[in-house]
């Protein structure tokens, strides 16, 4: 295989299919999206048994358990992700949305409308439904996508995407408009991310590794999300009734994900009441507790927190613990060491509620509950394709509004300029 | 001097800045753009020195006549300059917009709030106006700004910055909220853009070379502008006494600059009798014409256009000419050897300019207008710091509401995710 060749036509293709796909009728794209659903229902065979030739190369890989975990499809997965291209065939369809316009002095009639982006390229890790999610995402958007999903999912990729095809097929939709990589070797992602004339925006999305091999290798723009090192700050005068719920629920229900709590800051007001309290429930949830000196000073038994502890993103049963003399100090060391995701403030105080809000530099910033809240369904924006934690562009939950872009749409009646 | 230190030194510093400056008030910021442009009047003869020595030097260097027309300052243009601090100043602050928001069932109240950057970095050409122009719209958005402007300007920049930092003090914000880089060394230039911790945003005004140079290097974002190769396109049954006024505008108003037509496209039904007449009146405006085969059918003494032609930016007073079979041939073409900046067309017919606004992917199109009109002010925004050729964040003219991200604000009363 002469795999310059190869990128080189995949990409001049799904360029072509990316300007017949802008101007499809939402109708036509809706439809596409429940046919596939249908499809990969009548193939669940072929699916779970493409995905049984993964799970036994990653088991012979010694892969951990986890990850053979995300990889694993099952009839509930398979479920879920038919529900999600049916979902996002329910959501309005962004393209040709007005966002604004004016009438100049001169007469001129000008509105900005909505576009798609043109070709998006996706970069994931082992889950196989973000094949079929992105897919769904960046089709509705009116984008082509180029899928490169990672090489241990390969197989249930490729047939998740042999259905997708279909499913655009029988919707008279060149099929070009979502491309899979047909090969795992990673030179691959190298020709794909200098591919700059073909593609408009990669969509990265997996662990800080892959990400940061991505922008460096990429001249392309990338929206990516490196990491979510998520704090929450007890403000003197909190419920604590109420800061034992969120903490618990930010930290434990799923602390595996980005959006959940790594490092919790304690105003030196509260840290009597409320640190013994906390560390016992957290305890009883299995969650490993590191301390300041000051947070060691009120509960003894646990590790230190090093400086190193600040910028970790445990994704894991574990959590840093320091307590701050003031809101500034809670603030500074959110913008010092956080990742500019999620944080939250806790309080009663409405000017404090005010200034964290303003001043902490995050995606989400939250008052009186748990950052496990940033996600594109919860902010009520539908499917994401992931978080970004990105400034320019699209920052939070990128979902179809954050796959556009816009033009200006000028009508005049022969105006000049003077 | 210690480049690596400097420029660390002054990139830290420029983002310690960015937080204080983020949440100054509209009314301390357009304080300190109006003092900027009092001093800057007050300053007029040493600006004026500092300007004659770099004239001088470019003189001896042998500078085209039309660079240093661009470099050098006058009365009239230190007083175009100030009256562009006072009108940005004028401009609402984009910041703390909110620009939507929603309750969702659970209670939450989320609301996106527009946010600045943080720090932007400037890269550009021999204009000494950028030098205020940037730092008005980046201090006016919030954003601390780092200011790289060409060698050959450096004294006038330098002055003009002495003034915007008097300017700053005086209003009592911290000067590293304006730095500009005290070197021409362009090794500093390759240091700023791998700064990606301390610096969101690359802003690089000037010739398609340095854009190129500028993007190679980044590991930043970079809102770039590459080129304006700007088409009108005259559909069949077009009013070609409009056609004539705007394709005369478009052309020869200012020809040197990226919204100027440099392609104008025929429907084969009009071209008998456009032709001829455009020419005529062209060249008596000095306008050079290369045209297809079709067209030199018709006014046989031009130049043939090459392929190179379709994609070449003139900047100058010549013009390519191509009769086209249909509305499908014209925005094939557009699309072909366009740079997606600024397309017209010239139309009676309603269906025509449906498909032409939908299917030209450009940052505006037009119809029945000149091409002339993409800047921010002839588009309503206030002053721009360029018109950006890209697809993600902005696209057409960046302009205040241009520099912002947002972040999302969620404020509840102890929820928790089930």
């Amino acid at each position: 295989m002469d795999l310059a060749k190869y990128i080189d036509d995949l990409t001049t293709r799904a360029k072509r299919a990316s300007r017949q796909i802008a101007t499809l009728s939402s109708a036509a794209k809706d439809q596409a999206l429940l046919t596939c659903a249908h499809i990969i229902e009548d193939h669940r065979a072929d699916l779970l048994s493409a995905n049984a030739e993964d799970l036994e190369a990653g088991q012979k890989k010694g892969l951990s358990k986890s990850f053979l975990d995300r990889l694993q499809l099952t009839d509930k997965r398979l479920a879920g992700l038919c529900s999600t291209l049916r979902d996002v065939a329910a959501l309005p369809d962004p393209v040709g949305e007005i966002i604004d316009g004016t009438v100049r002095p001169n007469g001129l009639r000008i509105r900005r409308v909505r576009v798609p982006l043109g070709v998006v390229l996706v970069i994931y890790e082992s889950r196989p439904n973000v094949t079929s999610d992105a897919a769904a995402l960046c089709l509705k958007s009116g984008n082509a996508v180029i899928l490169r999903g990672g090489s241990d999912s390969y197989h249930s990729n490729r047939a998740l995407h042999v259905c997708i095809q279909e499913g655009l097929r029988a919707a008279s939709i060149p099929e070009t408009a979502c491309s899979f990589v047909e090969t795992t070797d990673r030179e691959a992602v190298g020709l794909l991310l200098r591919a700059d004339c073909h593609i408009d925006v990669v969509a990265a999305r997996g662990g800080k590794s892959l990400i940061e091999r991505v922008v460096a290798d990429s001249r392309i723009p990338v929206i990516k999300h490196y990491e979510g090192i998520c704090h929450t700050y007890l403000d003197a005068g909190a419920d604590l009734d109420m800061a034992e719920r969120v903490c618990v629920n930010a930290k434990v229900q799923r602390p595996g994900v980005c959006n959940a709590m790594e490092t919790l800051l304690v105003h030196e007001a509260c840290a009597q009441a409320f640190l013994p309290r906390i560390a016992d429930v957290l305890r009883s949830e299995s969650v490993e507790l590191r301390g300041c000196p000051r947070t060691r000073e009120v509960v003894p038994d646990m590790k230190p927190a090093t400086e190193e502890d600040w910028r970790t993103e445990y994704l894991d049963l574990i959590l840093s613990i320091k307590v701050v003399g003031s809101l500034e100090e809670a603030i500074d060391h959110i913008n010092t060491y956080g990742s500019g995701h999620s944080d939250a403030i806790l309080t009663t105080d409405l000017q404090a509620a005010q200034r964290f809000t303003r001043e902490v530099d995050a995606a989400a910033v939250y008052v009186n509950t748990s950052t496990r809240f940033t996600d594109g369904g919860e902010f009520g924006l539908g499917a994401e394709i992931g978080i970004s934690t990105d400034k320019l562009h699209a920052r939070g939950p990128v979902g179809l509004r954050e796959l556009t872009s816009y033009k200006y749409v000028i009508e005049g009646d022969g105006q000049i300029r003077q």
